[in-house]
């Protein structure tokens, strides 16, 4: 077999080889329980030479190829705690290259079979059983519980790892696995301690409206009986309450000739000039390496980094309400098995990945990322009026998207590439909103009433994408990164004495810093080649990052909330790039109370990307230390949310909310790199010419239509077909047939000097 | 035939029969041109009991209609002078019922017949000719000359009306009439007298870069050798220096069952519960009426109203380049001639429109709007992560596109409707930006340079979309407007200990008055039912209007520029309904001092919407005359742009830019109304196995997959299939096979107390 590409995800013997690696360096009276095990990227200062090579073609069988490394991420079980450790190894001599273990209260993400041992361990308590004996429920439901990450603790505890969970009912005479539980939520949060492995106590929760107060209900003498209000909220087909609509006839997306990218074992991708190695891991999903268009490279790696979910709702214990959904979950171990026809339509390519079993076995994850191409509309039109010939083309992109569902949630990903250089980061969040109990007929300031006796608290979704540029170039030198605004000006006579002028303001950005969005500005943050020029405008080679100016974190600054996600209080973070530095909130979020390691940090530390660190504008941050700062190439952290406060269309299962961030190129090519796609006329495509059985009259058929080279030109409607009358048609008299123009040219002939 | 409903556009024969009447007012003597003519749409007081009857099912023979009538915009050309007339007639009784004349100064929109004459009075000019003189322009280059509006005359001119040109030289040796003149920019601009029809002036102009100063070079003794630097901006296919791209495999969509939506002759629209009247202007081109869903109203009629493309390039006379694209030339007149299978893909209806001759006779415009279904990825999806049970449904659009060309530019426009109840309002840029002469080498702060000698001057394009609301009635109180802002909260022990609250803050708008975006503040305006409540959530039933925060105009306050389009200053405007009341700058743009007429004047006059007009809380302007203010309803007008600093990729025809403006359903329905949407298996959808010839590995062939039930369960792989080790898998122990939750279930049962 061939050697793996430096970027090609880990094989399974690859997987269980690290595993043999890591289970040795403990003795037998150690239990060992699996994580995360997956490819450990090369150092940036080992892969670059290795892909300059390969891009320049000058690659051999003899080059310096990085060493091919596994990373394993696993917990030492003991019986008064848990030790987690990150362990690499070289998959080449087989020997440990690093091992460190995480420090205390630094707790990884949870896997989805720790999920199902909450429950048992609810099932195994007394506390949570005192603590149901406080409600009725209607005969024939159960409970079913959805866990939590237990959030950032109080000031005033020190917890070792626990989990909560959400509790509900489901209607099991409905004798469907999938009833809706969502709809019957029951008002206590039980929190498990994980290394006793029971539940330590149940949280009881206010269901009052907005004049209640903070705290719950004292506890009555006799049981509350639940859900008298309640409505069912199915939303499998079988159980709904209302046919499906009808009347919504297929749309086929079909490929006769196939697709136009290719896909390689190793994850080679090559599409339409563009090239990248499609990369995976458990907690960020599909990861783009070295992305290229015409060999030229734009992005040494694009991925998401993380995703905070805060909510607003104030009683206690929502307050510690706020997932992390890379860092305490892992969007690559959610990741759905995706289906052909439902979650992408057309001619697909479906990816699957390895995740490692509690025992290290690496295990198949079928369908995780799928790959198509998809029409987008108009790509680019232009008509000449005077001969009204039309060129249009359309707008192809190549989408790699995954999907994660999140106990209740789901998100989908996609990163789309175009025939016009641009990379669009689309998100859409979809899934079920997170709900609580509320008194029947109470509404409440803390969120929206979507059903009867449900509450869906207001929340936020902030994400974060980690953009590490390389434009035109793997140099650690070789990107930079601009402010460009555009600026009003006042009126002057010497140089602006209309006051239609405005100024493009550009400065460079020196440290590592944060920068907001400012929409009146026009703010830009440009990416650009420190070095190479366009050969036709004389500025920097560069892409630019378009984002939505969104809301960012709303809770207060003081707040555990807020500690444990600054960076969802900034719309950009610019950092100085280190291996392995990829989680914007830090490695460890899972019940952190700060940002460890995350973009704060990282912007503390103090890098800089120009001369020798001092600053020379007023882009960097005033407290800049340079104690652990150095020259760094600068990474980009694009920062969006949505504040979402729910509607009730959003119940029970919400249409999407789409978001999108653009890489734009600004001056990276000579021209419209779309110019040569065919303005083919797509031959499948069939007129409707009525559906309602009269249209007749709208399609024009009352009247003589006029011949199709009339129609073609805009000038020719001065040639009146009505009726004669007395008016002078002023104008029309000089007009032409659509050869106006070159009889014009002609008409011009002369009149000016010609070149000897 | 039958009556028409009072929302159908005009026929030819009552085209003619509206030509004619007005024909008659005027005697023998007058010379007539006419620019526009269509249906005068009925007064909303006339139009809401007829719909509210038709809506009810309720609309008989003999119901009283709104007078049929119609609007025809015609000049009286004189020889000192033209006058402009606005007159309405009833096609019913053939009387006139309303004529105006347009005041002095007032110029209405040039006609593209109107293009043609301007070229000739170039041809005819020694002025022009003298102009000309100072250049020599290389063997086989012709002259070809684009009009545009005069722009706004500056305060010490009192011009009548004027138009100006841009001048170009065309490469005739390729014997091409579609070769691309926009290359070869000759610096001058002949102004023509429209009253007159002559060149009055030749403006010469600045060609240096950022150091040059304002003013153009003084003439020299010998003619300037233009283009000796430039090169060809071919983009026609057959002209291009490079052969199109290969391996586009064509992606076909087909609707094997036919289209899902359905036409009828008048204009009504119906497709999924949607509901609305297609129309069609001169000036704004597609215009939706009446849109409905099952029947219950949400905009009364929709459109796109205005945009202003002001130039930032301060060297006079480029201080007056700045087009109102809807005022000065209008959409509807410059729409395309849409084709099958390039504008559009899949299965589409195309509606024709009628514009009048110069002597007003109906003249055909053949397919101006398109209708088609497109599939825009997944509306919502749902696993179920205890049974790995997916329900995935696709979103589904109704577009309604049309295409304008303004000389060197395209815009493409849509109203797209969708499954979930959004209303999507989607513009995208495409075509030639503007340019002008540079000399060779040097660099421009006023723009880039895309090509050699060409600078595309920075410049912006600012829309104006109007929303006519009809929240769920058309009762001119039945729909108020809500300022909705999400705001974070002080830490206090008594209602936000922790800090995660946030308020939603909401404020009437009372009166007409702007309303700029805050992104910070997640700033929305709710379009509300002033009297309906959603069943569900006790809140007023509505939709929210979600904009970008674009930049608005960057034209200094106190330039003519920003005088004439005060409306883009603000994101938002809501004023007070009047019928006919259409224009975010006024009626009359062309050759404007001032925004007349325009939003500015509407807010000023003070309508209000609650009350007595006596203002109670702080969105009002505090200048409110009520003067000629009155209690209106409330129309909104979303206000959005591009600062467009042109790129190097914008050059030959630019890429799309994209904006989206929505509105979404919130608390309109009762739950998703997209929930009874089929979460069919598309069939046509094909696998993509592997392209690159080795995408085995990447498929999990090297391994033995895991069965598809397993595969189905994330739990799963808590059952490693690796070699056994040492290490003991903890937590694997109590996993369990996708059955977990309903054992849990039952091992629930008896925890807790049942209803008796």
């Amino acid at each position: 077999m061939a050697v793996p590409h430096p970027l090609a995800q880990l094989s399974p013997d690859e997987l269980v080889k690290a595993r043999d690696i890591v289970a040795k360096l403990h003795g037998s009276a150690e239990s060992l329980f699996f994580r995360a095990a997956y490819l450990q990227e090369p150092k940036k200062s080992d892969l670059v030479p290795f892909l300059e090579l390969e891009h320049s073609g000058q690659l051999t069988d003899d080059a310096k190829r990085p060493p091919r490394q596994a990373r394993v991420e696993y917990d030492v079980i003991g019986a008064q705690h848990h030790e987690h450790y990150r362990a690499v190894v070289d998959l080449g001599t087989g020997q440990l290259v690093s091992k460190d273990v995480a420090e205390q209260k630094a707790y990884p993400y949870y896997t989805p079979g720790e999920f199902s041992q909450f429950q048992d361990a609810c099932v195994a308590s007394e506390l949570f059983r005192d603590a149901m004996s406080e409600f009725s429920l209607p005969e024939g439901y159960d409970v079913s519980i959805d866990p939590w990450p237990y959030g950032g603790p109080d000031d005033t505890e020190d917890p070792d790892r626990y989990m909560q969970g959400l509790v509900f009912a489901v209607d099991s005479t409905k004798q469907n696995p999938d009833s809706n539980h969502y709809a019957y939520p029951i008002p206590i949060i039980p929190v498990m301690d994980w290394v006793k492995k029971e539940i330590i106590r149940v949280d009881r929760l206010a269901t009052g409206g907005s004049t209640d107060g903070m705290a719950p209900e004292p506890k009555q003498d006799s049981p509350r009986k639940l859900f008298q209000g309640n409505q069912a909220a199915e939303y499998v087909p079988e159980l709904l309450d209302t046919p499906l609509r009808e009347g919504l006839r297929p749309i086929n997306i079909t490929q006769p000739e196939g697709a136009s990218f290719s896909i390689h074992g190793d994850g080679l991708v090559e599409w339409q000039n563009w090239r990248f190695r499609l990369g995976f891991t458990p907690r960020e999903g599909a990861v783009l390496h070295d992305v290229c268009y015409e060999n030229r490279p734009i992005v040494y790696r694009l991925s998401y980094s993380e995703l905070t979910v805060p909510y607003a709702d104030p009683r206690p214990p929502f307050h510690r309400k706020q997932a992390f959904d890379f860092g305490d979950g892992g969007i690559g171990r959610a990741a759905n098995n995706l289906e052909l026809g439902c979650d992408c339509l057309g001619a697909i390519h479906y990816v699957d990945a390895y995740l490692p079993a509690p025992d290290g076995s690496p295990t198949s994850a079928k369908s995780v990322i799928c790959l198509h191409e998809q029409d987008n509309g108009i790509l680019w039109k232009h008509t000449n009026f005077r001969t009204n010939r039309a060129v249009v083309t359309r707008m192809r992109e190549l989408v790699v998207q995954f999907i994660a569902t999140l106990a209740n949630y789901e998100y989908v990903f996609a990163f789309k590439l175009d025939l016009a250089g641009n990379i669009t980061i689309e998100t859409r969040a979809t899934g079920i909103v997170s709900v609580v109990s509320i008194d029947e007929g109470k509404t409440s300031k803390y969120g929206n009433v979507v059903a009867p006796g449900i509450l869906a608290q207001n929340h936020q979704h902030i994400f974060a994408v980690r953009i590490d540029p390389a434009i035109d170039s793997y140099a650690s030198d070789g990107t930079q990164i601009v402010i460009e605004e555009s600026v009003g000006q006042p009126i002057t006579k010497a140089s602006n004495p209309y006051g239609n002028y405005y100024e493009i303001q550009r400065r460079n950005v020196e440290h590592a810093t944060w920068i907001d969005a400012e929409p009146r500005l026009n703010r830009l943050l440009k990416l650009e080649s420190s070095v190479k020029k366009n050969s036709i405008s004389g500025k920097n080679v560069g892409y630019k990052l378009v984002a939505p100016a969104t809301q960012m974190l709303l809770a207060n600054d003081d707040s555990v909330l807020a500690k444990r996600a600054r960076y969802a209080q900034h719309h950009t973070w610019v950092t100085g790039y280190r291996d392995g530095e990829l989680w914007a909130a830090g490695e460890y979020t899972n019940q952190s109370r700060a940002e460890k390691g995350g973009v704060t940090d990282m912007v503390k530390r103090g890098d800089w990307f120009t001369g020798d660190g001092k600053p020379t504008n007023g882009t960097s941050n005033g407290d800049v230390s340079h104690g652990d700062g150095q020259r760094s190439s600068p990474v980009v952290w694009s920062v969006f949310g949505l504040t979402h406060n729910p509607r009730v269309e959003d119940w029970p299962v919400m249409p999407v909310e789409i978001y999108q961030i653009h890489l734009r190129p600004a001056d990276f090519f000579t021209r419209n790199p779309a110019l040569d796609v065919p303005s083919t006329r797509n031959k499948a495509s069939v007129l409707v010419p009525c559906c309602g059985g009269d249209a007749a009259a709208t399609n024009g058929a009352e009247q003589k239509d006029i011949s199709a080279s009339e129609q073609q030109n805009p000038l020719s409607h001065l040639q009146g077909t009505g009726p004669d009358i007395k008016a002078e048609t002023a104008g029309a008299s000089e007009a032409d047939d659509g050869k106006a123009e070159s009889k014009l040219s002609k008409a011009f002939t002369g009149l000016f000097k010609r070149d000897k």
